[in-house]
C-alpha cells in the first residue's frame, strides 16, 4: 500500500485518527473491522449535502429535477469516478477474493469506500469539515450539472440502449388500472426483444409506470 | 387554521422566519409557494440525522440493521404519527382537491409536511439546532427501536399479508441466472394467487432476487 499521507493530501484531509481512515479503505473480504458501517453513515452525509447544495443553487428548480440531479451526483458510476481521481485503488484493503475483481464489483468496491472515507472524516471532524471537502470534492461537477440534462429519464435511457445495441424500440401495454379516479394504480408491461418475460412497471398514472418499468429493465439489462 | 404559535410551540422551535413555517405547510394543491423543495431537503437532513443517532447507539449493529431500522424510523406511517402528534392535519394549507381527500393520500401529505417542516428549520437555523430538534422528536422511537425487530424483510411481510388475507403463500421460482461464478444476476419470478402476471426480481443472489421480488409484490399489493 502507498503512504497513507499522499492520499490524505488528495482527499485534503489529515486523519486526527489514522486508525479511522484504515477501517475507511477496508473491504468486507479483508476481515471483521471492515468500511461498511461507515459506509452505510457516510452515504447520508453525502446526500445531504448535495441536497443542501442544489437546494441552494437551484432556488427555482422543482424537487423532481434536484433529485435526479442529485441521484447522478451520488451514483456509483460517480463515485466511481472520484475514487480514481483519489487513486483510491491503490490504498484498497482488499481480501485475496477480491483482489482480482475487475469491472462491476471493482466500480462498487471503490464507490462505497469513497461513502466510507465520507462517513469516517465526519466522524474525525464535524459535519462543517465534511461539507466543506464535499464541496470541493463536487465543486467542477456542482457548476456543471444542469437540471434537465444528464439526467435523462429511464424511457429514455432504456430507447438509447437499446438503439446502440440495434434492437427494436420497447413496447409499453397497459395491463391493469385499479382503484378510482384521484388515486389510480397503473400496472404497464415492458416488452423487450431478447427478454423473454415482460418487465413489469407499477405507478400511479400510466406515464410513471412506464418510467418503472422501463427503470427495472435497465436493471436487468444493465 | 389554528394559531401558529401553539404548533411551533409543539415542534420546539419558533421560527424567525415565519413565511418560512407557511410554506412548509402548503401543500403543491394550494398554489405555486408550496413546501416540495423544503420536502426534498428535509428528507435528506432527517435520514442523515437518524443514520447518525443508529451509528452512534449501536456500534455494534451491521449496516443492514442500521438500514433496516433507519427505514422504519423514516417511513411515511411514521412520520404521519409525528404529524399527528403535532396535530398537523389542522395547519396543512391545502388547495380545494385535496382539503377532502382521505386515507393513502392524506397519509402521505402529512409526512411529507413533517419532512418539509424539517427543511424550513434548518433553513431558518442550522444543522445543529435541526439535528437536536429531531432527536427530541425521535427520542422515544430511538429508546425502542431494536434491530432486526419490526424490520421484516420483503418476503416475511409479503407472506403475513397474504396469510392475512388467508390467500395461499407465494411460490418463488429462479427463471434466469446470468454472468460467472462472482458476479452473477438472478432473476426470480414470484406467483401469488390472484396476481396474473409473475412478479420480477433482479438480485446478486437467489436470496436477494426473492426479496426484490416479494419487494415488487408489496409495492403492487399495498
Amino acid at each position: 500500500m502507498k503512504k497513507l499521507n499522499i492520499l490524505q493530501k488528495k482527499l485534503g484531509h489529515t486523519f486526527n485518527d489514522e486508525a479511522m481512515l484504515v477501517r475507511a479503505l477496508t473491504h468486507r473480504s479483508a476481515g471483521s473491522r471492515h468500511n461498511e458501517r461507515l459506509e452505510f453513515l457516510g452515504d447520508s452525509i453525502l446526500s445531504m449535502v448535495i441536497a443542501d447544495a442544489l437546494f441552494h443553487r437551484f432556488p427555482k428548480v422543482n424537487e423532481g429535477d434536484m433529485s435526479r440531479m442529485r441521484a447522478t451526483l451520488v451514483r456509483e458510476k460517480t463515485l466511481a469516478e472520484l475514487a480514481r481521481e483519489f487513486e483510491l485503488g491503490e490504498y484498497l484493503i482488499l481480501g485475496p477474493g477480491e483482489l482480482k475483481s475487475g469491472g462491476y464489483r471493482r466500480e462498487s468496491i471503490l464507490a462505497d469506500a469513497v461513502e466510507a472515507l465520507i462517513g469516517a472524516i465526519y466522524l474525525d471532524t464535524d459535519i462543517g469539515r465534511i461539507q466543506q471537502l464535499l464541496l470541493a470534492w463536487y465543486d467542477e461537477r456542482l457548476n456543471d450539472i444542469q437540471p434537465g440534462i444528464d439526467q435523462k429519464d429511464p424511457k429514455t435511457r432504456l430507447q438509447e440502449l437499446l438503439q446502440g445495441k440495434r434492437k427494436p424500440l420497447p413496447t409499453y401495454t397497459v395491463v391493469d388500472v385499479i382503484g378510482e379516479a384521484h388515486n389510480q394504480k397503473f400496472t404497464v408491461h415492458c416488452q423487450i426483444d431478447g427478454v423473454p418475460q415482460p418487465v413489469v412497471g407499477i405507478g400511479t398514472s400510466r406515464r410513471k409506470a412506464e418510467q418503472s418499468a422501463a427503470e427495472h429493465a435497465l436493471d436487468i439489462m444493465l
